[in-house]
Order: C-alpha cells, then sequence, then structure tokens
C-alpha cells in the first residue's frame, strides 16, 4: 500500500509541516503522517507568530525557503515591529494571526508541495535495523518503509492535561495524547523526561467590556515576515491590555492548594519566561499587578486568547479572578485554562543536525527537544527536514553557526547547554545580535539555502539584486556630499544642528535625530535613486540606513565573530577520550564525555566547562 | 461559574447546531456544549448537502429560519438541481461544499447569535429530579443546570471504528468516542441499540487521472438553498464520475473474510440506501459495474472523496481495489475508509415534539434518533430546539403534519413506524411530495415560523410579497388570452401545434413542450409583468408555472390530505388503554400500547396496525 518513502515525519505541527515541506522540495520523498489532516499547523497556544527574537527566526525561516513567514502573511490579523523605539538588533516583527485559516494556509501550501504524502494516522512506534532506523508502525496497523524518520511529537507523547485537581489524557485539548513512542524509543536507550507547559483561558468577546481595556492597535504601516511577494495587510484588528490587581491576586491564591503545581501532581517543569498566572504572583508577590493581553482569534470570530492568564488552577478559581479584572465582570468563557505534561527528549541525544546519536536516520524537532514556541519548533523542523535530506543524498550536514543565525543559536544552546525547562529563544541568547537583524536575515541566509537547493533561483536572483543596491546606495552615501542649502532645513527640522560647509551624506546620516527617509525626502537625486528600485526600496532604504548608522557596532562584532570562530570551529573527534586529558576539572570530563561537543565552540558554552578547560583542549589539540 | 440555562444542547454537528440557534434565536438562553469549537458542524462524510428529497429539507430547514441553507449557500462550490427532467415533486437541489469554510461559515453564525453560550467539554451524564431533567455533567467536572436538555451525539457514544479486523474507540476518525451518556440513559429507563455507518477512503487529486473520468459540472445557472439574499456561485469546481468492474469486485472479494461485517464483529444495521461498496457487490452480485462519485473537498484543497466507495474491509484491499479503478491507477490514499458503530436510542422512546417520554425537558436529535443523514440531523435539531423552547415557555408543541413538509414525514415516521437500519429521507416516503416541493418551503412554512417568532419579519414580508405575486400572476394567466399572430411563432419553434384562434394563456401553458419562459420572451406584455418583480421574478416564474402546469394534481392531493386529516388529528389519549379494547387484533393492541400514538393518523402508520384496527378506533372514538 505504502512505497519506501525517503522521510517519514510523525506530526504537523509548525516543527513537522516545515520539515516535510524543506524535505520534500529538496527533492525526497516524504510521507507526513498526523492524528488529523484537518489540524495540520494547529496553533495550540496563542494566535500569534513573532515578537522579541521569535519574529527574527520567522524571517530566518522565510530566508532559508520555509513556509511560516508566508503563511504568517496570508493569514495575519495585526502586524506590529516591537522594539522599533530600540537599535535594529532588538527590531521583531510579530503578527497576531487568524487561527483557523492559518491552518488552512499551511495545509493549503504542503498539498501544493511535490514530492509529498499524507497519511492520516498515528505513529506509536519506530522501527529499526541495525541501529539505523528504518519506518514507522501506527496505531492503524500500518508498517510503513521510510530511510529517514523525523520525529515532531509536540506536546502528545503521554499528555495529561490539568485543570486544578482534576487530570485527563490528552495531547492538547479535545485531543488524545500519543502514545507508545516514548516506550518504544527509552526501549531503545533514549533518555527520556518530563516538561510542563500551559495555556489561558479563551474568552466570549461578545462579553468583555472593551471600554474599559487599553487599545493596542497594528502599526501605521504594516510589513510582512516573507521575504517573497506576499500580500500586504490592509485592515487590522485591534489587540487590548487588560491589568490584573491584588483582588485578582488574592482570589487566585485560594486555589493554590488545589494546584497541580503546588500540590506536586506535575513533575515536568514549566517556560520560565512564559509562566502560569499563579507562577508571577508566587514568584513575584511584591506586584501589585501583571499586564494581560487580550487578542482575537481571527478575522470573524468573538474568541480572544488572554496571554498572560495561563494557568492550571480549578477553573471555578480561574474563572472567578477573571470576573475581577476590570472589562470582564461579565465575562463568559469557552474553556479554562489548562497545564499540560508531556514527554521530551534531553537534547543532549542529538547531533547537531537534528538526528540522534543513538539511531541513525531518526531526528528530532520541535517541542520533543524540549523547546517552546511555534517559531523554534518550525526552525528545529525545518533544519532536521533539510539534514535528513542531506544525509540521504550523503552530502555534508548543514549547520548553521551562532553568529549566522537564531536558529545556530537554537540548536547549540540545545545540545550544547542542554534543557531543564522549556527552552524560548531571546535576543539576550544570541552573542552576536546585531549581525542577526530580521532585516538582513535574507542577505544572511537565502544564498546559503539556495546552494542546498532549497531557495528557489527567484529568490536568490532577489537578493542579490538587494545586496547590489545596498552596496551601490551606501556608495552614493558614502560618495555625495550636500552643502548647506541642501541639506540645512532637513537637519533643523529634525531638531539638529544645521552644517556650515559642503558634507558628506553618510556623515549627515549618522545623527541619530536624521533618518534615510528624511534626507530622501528632501533631496530630488537621493529620491530618484531609491525610486528607481521600485518594489524594493522600502527594504533598501531600512537596511541601507542600518549599515550605515551601525557600520561601527557591526564590523565590531564581525571581527569578534571571526576571532573566536579560529577556535569555534577547531574540531574534536567524537570519540576523544576525555577521562584521559587529567588536566581538565573533573566536572568538564563528565560533562565531555557525556555531551560529546564536535567543536571547540560547542564545548566552551557547556554549563561547568570553563575558560581554563577550554585552553586545556585547544593547547592538546595544536599539538 | 455558570448560570442556570434555559436549556443546554449536547454536540456541536448539524443537529446541534441549529437546535442551540432555534431556540437562542426563539429567546432561550441556550448553551451549547462540544468536545471541540474547532469542529461546529464538521461534515463527518460526504462534502455535500441537499439531494434528493434531502434537498427539499434544507430548503424547508431555511424557510423556517434555521441556518443550514445560508450556511450552504456561503460555502459551495458547486450546485446542482437534480431530476430536473422529471416533475417538480422531484426536483431536488445538491451542493458540494467546501468542507473546512462550511464549518467556519455554522460557527460564525452561532457566534453571531444571541442568548446563545458555548462551553468546550464532553457531558458524561444527564442530571435529573421528579422524572425532569435539570442540567448535565461533564468529564472536565462542571455540572451545569438548564430547565431543558437536547442530546444530538452523532456517532460520538461508545463509537467503535472498524477497519477489517482492526477496531480502535472512536466518535469519528481522529476524534475521540462519547462515554457514559449511553450509561446514564440506560440506567434512567432507557432502551438503546447499536447503528452502523461507514465513509470512503479519502484520495489525494494529484494522483488520480482525471483525463479517465467522467466531468459532472455544475448547473450552468445555479441557484441556492436560501430563500434569503444569500450569494450567487459565481464559479464551480466539478464532480466526476468513476466506476469498478468486475477486477476492482473480486479485489474486494478477497476481503470478505476479514471484513467486520461478515466476520459478524459489528452488531448495528447499516443504512440500506447509503451501503458500503461490499455491500453493493454483494447484494447486486449480477451488477459489472457500480458508479462512483468523486467529490472535490473543497475550493483549494487536493482532497477528494469517494462517494459510493465506503467501505470497512481491510485498507490493503480497499486500496488495492481503488488502484484497479481507472483513473485511480496511481492513486495515494489520505485515509481509508472504515465504518463507526455507535449506539442509539429507538425513537419510538420520542414524542412528537422529540422529548422523551421517560425524562420531561429531555430532547434527542440526529443520529441519536437513529437517522442518516446532516440534513435530516439538521431538520430535527431545529424542531427539537423549536419545541424545547415552546415547553420552556408552556407554549403549545410544534408539530408538522405529513402534508406539511418532510421534517413531518421524517418525524412521524420516526416515532410510529421505528428504526432497524438508520433512516434516511426519500421522496418515496411522502405521501403528498406534490405539495411538498422544494420551490414551495417558504411559502409552506415561513408563515408557521414567523409566528412561532422564528422567522424574521423580512422572511414573512418576502414570502407573502412572493404569495400575493404568484396569485397575480396566476390570474394573469387565467384572464389573459393570445391570438394566434401573437404567439404560433413560440409554439411552432417548441415543436407543438399552433391554435388557429385565441387561447388562454395558461391552457397554453398546460402544454408540457411549453415553459413560461418561452411565453415571457415572446409576449412583451407578460415580459413587463415579471419584469416588474425585479429580483422575485426568477423564483416568482418557476413556482407560478409549476402551480398552472400541476394545479390538477396539487388540487387532488390537497383534497386527500383534507379528507384523511380529518381522521389524521383524531387524538388518542396517552393513557388509553388499548388492551381493554379486545376487537382489536393482538398485534395492534401490543403495538399500539408499545409506541402509543398521538393521533389516528399516526396509529395507522404503525407497522402492524391495520385499516381495520383503525375502523375499530375510529368508530370507539366517535361514540
Amino acid at each position: 500500500m505504502f512505497k519506501e518513502y525517503d522521510i517519514i515525519v510523525v506530526g504537523a505541527g509548525h516543527a513537522g509541516s516545515e520539515a516535510a515541506a524543506a524535505a520534500a522540495n529538496l527533492g525526497s520523498s516524504v510521507l507526513l503522517i498526523t492524528m488529523n489532516m484537518a489540524a495540520i499547523a494547529q496553533m495550540s497556544c496563542n494566535p500569534a507568530m513573532g515578537g522579541i527574537a521569535k519574529g527574527q527566526i520567522v524571517r530566518e525561516i522565510d530566508a532559508l525557503g520555509g513556509y511560516s513567514g508566508i503563511v504568517t502573511d496570508h493569514t495575519m490579523i495585526q502586524y506590529r515591529m516591537l522594539n522599533k523605539s530600540k537599535g535594529p538588533a532588538m527590531w521583531s516583527p510579530r503578527a497576531q494571526s487568524d487561527r483557523v485559516q492559518f491552518s488552512i494556509k499551511w495545509r493549503q501550501m504542503l498539498e501544493q508541495t511535490p514530492n509529498l504524502d499524507f497519511w492520516q494516522d498515528t505513529v506509536i512506534a519506530i522501527t529499526t535495523a541495525d541501529g539505523r532506523v528504518n519506518g514507522v508502525k501506527t496505531a492503524m496497523g500500518q508498517t510503513i518503509k521510510a530511510r529517514a524518520v523525523i520525529l515532531t511529537n509536540g506536546t502528545f507523547l503521554n499528555g495529561i492535561i490539568h485543570i486544578g485537581s482534576k487530570q485527563f489524557g490528552g495531547g492538547r485539548m479535545g485531543d488524545r495524547a500519543s502514545t507508545g513512542i516514548t516506550e518504544n524509543l527509552t526501549d531503545l536507550g533514549f533518555e527520556s523526561a518530563r516538561l510542563k507547559t500551559g495555556t489561558p483561558v479563551r474568552v466570549d468577546g461578545r462579553t468583555i467590556d472593551f471600554s474599559k481595556l487599553e487599545e493596542q492597535k497594528g502599526d501605521d504601516t504594516p510589513g510582512r515576515f516573507s521575504f517573497t511577494n506576499t500580500p500586504k495587510l490592509l485592515r487590522q484588528r485591534s489587540c487590548y491590555l487588560a491589568y490584573t490587581d491584588t483582588r485578582v491576586h488574592d482570589t487566585l491564591r485560594t486555589g493554590f492548594d488545589e494546584s497541580p503545581m503546588y500540590a506536586g501532581r506535575i513533575a515536568g517543569r514549566g517556560p520560565r519566561y512564559c509562566p502560569s498566572i499563579e507562577d508571577k504572583i508566587d514568584r513575584f508577590s511584591d506586584k501589585n499587578r501583571h499586564q494581560l493581553f487580550v487578542e482575537p482569534e481571527g478575522w470573524d470570530t468573538v474568541e480572544y486568547y488572554i496571554n498572560g492568564f495561563s494557568s492550571s488552577l480549578p477553573d471555578h478559581v480561574q474563572y472567578k479572578a477573571l470576573t475581577q479584572i476590570p472589562g470582564f465582570e461579565q465575562a463568559k468563557i469557552f474553556r479554562p485554562g489548562y497545564a499540560i505534561e508531556y514527554d521530551y527528549f534531553p537534547p543532549y541525544q542529538l547531533h547537531y543536525t537534528l538526528e540522534t546519536r543513538l539511531v541513525e536516520n531518526l531526528y528530532f524537532a520541535g517541542q520533543i527537544n524540549g523547546t517552546t514556541g511555534y517559531e523554534e519548533a518550525a526552525a528545529q523542523g525545518l533544519m532536521a527536514g533539510i539534514n535528513a535530506h542531506l544525509k540521504l543524498q550523503e552530502k555534508p550536514p548543514f549547520i548553521l553557526q551562532r553568529s549566522e543565525a537564531y536558529i545556530g543559536v537554537l540548536i547549540d544552546d540545545l545540545i550544547t547547554k542542554g534543557i531543564d525547562e522549556p527552552y524560548r529563544m531571546f535576543t539576550s541568547r544570541a552573542e552576536y545580535r546585531i549581525l542577526l537583524r530580521q532585516d538582513n536575515a535574507d542577505l544572511r541566509l537565502t544564498g546559503i539555502s539556495y546552494k542546498l537547493g532549497l531557495a528557489s533561483r527567484e529568490r536568490f536572483d532577489r537578493v542579490e539584486m538587494k545586496r547590489k543596491a545596498v552596496a551601490g546606495s551606501m556608495a552614493v552615501l558614502a560618495k555625495e556630499s550636500v552643502t548647506p542649502d541642501q541639506v540645512n532645513h532637513i537637519l533643523e527640522q529634525a531638531g539638529t544642528a544645521p552644517i556650515s560647509q559642503k558634507v558628506k551624506l553618510d556623515t549627515i546620516l549618522l545623527r541619530p535625530q536624521i533618518s534615510l527617509n528624511q534626507l530622501i525626502s528632501g533631496l530630488p537625486f537621493l529620491k530618484d535613486h531609491f525610486d528607481h528600485f521600485g518594489d524594493l526600496a522600502e527594504e533598501l532604504i531600512e537596511e541601507t540606513e542600518i549599515l550605515v548608522k551601525y557600520q561601527g557596532y557591526i564590523e565590531k562584532e564581525q571581527e569578534l565573530a571571526q576571532r573566536l570562530s579560529k577556535f569555534e570551529n577547531m574540531p574534536l573527534k567524537p570519540d576523544f577520550d576525555y577521562s584521559a586529558l587529567s588536566s581538565l576539572s573533573f566536572e568538564a570530563r563528565e560533562k565531555l564525555s557525556k555531551i560529546r561537543p564536535a567543536t571547540i565552540g560547542q564545548a566552551s558554552r557547556i554549563n561547568g566547562v570553563s575558560p581554563a578547560d577550554i585552553s586545556v583542549l585547544v593547547v592538546f589539540l595544536s599539538k
């Protein structure tokens, strides 16, 4: 009934969908197996993509030829560039999505992907021979052969949902859990552990008094996630801000006795940076209020997501507390928040390609590796899909460096630092964040992906055109001087000192008060230059301005990255006998033997491996 | 956390959605409880609404103020009027739907309905006091109070899915079954039994060779289901016809040993008129081929539904047989067909309002009563929703006669004839089918519904305007004569004999070769008359033509209906002691005691109650 596939992808969430698309687009024959074809790429938690550091990841996925950015652009209902008041390293795009349309669009994109087949079923085990995966077994009784398998099981592995003292099996509210895979993998020698995550109450918007909330509109000129020609957002829906108060907190505390967290019924750790409301009032007991984001779930639905109010307290406590929040006095809910506990596999068990160390050609991506977030999952799926394909083609692996992409930071962190709570990306996790901006993801990554055969020629040509246009524009700004007559009215209007003699344009642009757009609007020859680029002009102006204004910082980080990369990429043999190197600290020997980093760079980022240990290794290897 | 509701509706399929909308629109406070708010009104089987007799039901639902017709019009991808070559009693509209958009639109309509709240959870029991329902208990631990409860559990009650020798619990592929309610109801004294239904394989359209299939386009001028101002269909997707052959049948037969039906693993009877492919080749073993309808699942998906190929044979047998069908040689499938077995409650346990006899204010609608089909389910939901509201308001019940609506036939059949296989509507089930046409559903029913407070004033005014316009148009046709000069070119063109002297227009229209549109296009004064009605003209012309052409038949049926209705509505007391009436046959005494018909009409349609028995009853009652 089934041919032997190159790759089977198990699960069609954000990780599985990107994995399937990437491998199929590269030319592998792929079978995507999902429990429910009506729930492909379902947003199980908040109806949003992007945000701080996550928005950069979505743009990187897009630059590499993934689909998350395109799907988001087609189905978003609001777009905001966060942190616009800070430097461009911090700018992070974020979209509110139409939850249902997002899933529909993803399915449509996947259905139009060549080499990609679908099967609705539940995988209960992988099959192996000689330490290599060779297929899967399903609940419906199928045995399907494949040369590689990518597991992206999300929160479904032995998922248990908790609401107060009640608990029941489930992979997501309304969906069954998946059983069998964890047991199958632990039999094969894998170590598994438990994590938990949570989601808030869903509220009927008809019962919210929005006049008591603070409106948060989308950007006036909304941008896009994809570097392709996706549609621009013409209308938007607003979000709203609401606040808890001490009365709400007091009510929530009445449920602590019945909380599955405090009563010890949940063993798994939750995401520190996406805590439940009870965590927040417990850990920050001096705070009198917490901010909540009231997010619409789509264009035409009355359902709202109460971001920040995630909880596994008893439903009646959640409800009572909710109705004490100004604006929610009459609130009716569609369902309570809940926590979900699930199995994951600590990611030290992976190679940098996301292939498992124990079973060849078996890959893990997404929450199964202990991460949280759609974007983190999608990024891993993309990388697993690419690497599974490359391995089958006997091509070198595709590994992104920490200085190349947030995706590089993500995977390096997972494998070298390990996980003891759900891992979420932040800009602070990146050493080179002025290099890893959202605006230059295409310049950083599309060329690499084109060489791999994933990004299309069209994408590649566009990026190279942009690269040349940026260089050309920077040259113009470096070459052309303007006279006081030409430019002083602009400077005055911007509240900065006039010039008294000819000055180069790039020097003027270095002034923080002056934007490139201001110069363009006042200098016809500059306007002509940029107008010439048509559709590309907007991006080009943004990119050129950033490169001019932040040139100093960028160059400094580039130098640092290069210097470190000498050691960074110094290889460590997988069978290196650390125990024999007695000048290493005991802890370093232990950690290095367990994690087996591929390079000095990776070794340097392992908790417990000190700079002194790194010196020992470098000296030894240089001999 | 919850107020006491007037009505709780359990299940948000076609029955539950109509029930909730009707009761809420009438003014009851309603809570709709569904296991999954992302699957409201999901089409679990074929992506289509309407068809023979079912299309009439959808129009009746619409005329009464239900939502099924409106949702269908908004989300259909193809429209056809079936049986157009037969008389208008047989005309049946049918639409292919976009499966996903149908569900989205239903949810949108429900969200915009006042008095209607939502709760995502699984009901595990009803609660009662003094023989009256007063709420439900849920899997999440809620006890929610209500004055009435409508159960619309579809195929979810102890659902078991069968594929060959494999079987697993589920309410629908990918969804959990619902447990607890059957046991709860049998404890209360209800009788339950098992039925089964099935669904075919879903195929990846990219792997079908459509050049080997026969295209079936939609109508050139597609109509609509709703009598309201829903959008007209501007583009359509085609269906395709395919055929099995003896080789396919031979392959299917190889799976009979493993078939859950033939091996006796399924106790429940399946729908006789929607049989599985194995039933068809078994029962009609002399037929060399069976027709299949290859139906697209939506505007933008590659998924196709293979109508007519429903099966619970082992998946590899289904697959092998499928690939032997011309056009499907390379077919890949998304999932196999399967059979599902579920609990239902034989509907003799109901009053004509769909309230149960055992528990006051508890209503059943849809597959729980043993029917099959979205339309049959939706109709029952609507009637249960209306009647639950009326009961709580202490108003008289709303019961449709067999001469008023297919919905009347449906409910009367269910209660008096009983069920031993899934009940599906046919035109042959209606005695008065020339009265129960799709075109006049509004004229038959909107006035009644308006009086109930469900159909809007706007709907009512439109129908009354149409009624007057029809009467006026018929008067014109009855009054105006035309000369040979005026009309003979039309008659000749239509291939019918010319006239030699003035003749009344209605007399000419009685000729089967002549349509009203032909007369209109040839007679300017007639064109002016109809043009005058603008948007209404199209409907008006259809209605007027039918009434003129079929006036004789219509009047005959109306007379018959009136004659029978004298006895039809002669009431029978619920506590009437049939056993004391010794002149009744033994079987009649037994059946009447069990079913307890409300009227002589109902009694007359009970299997085993003879005309002689009816005479005995009439004579006794007339005393």
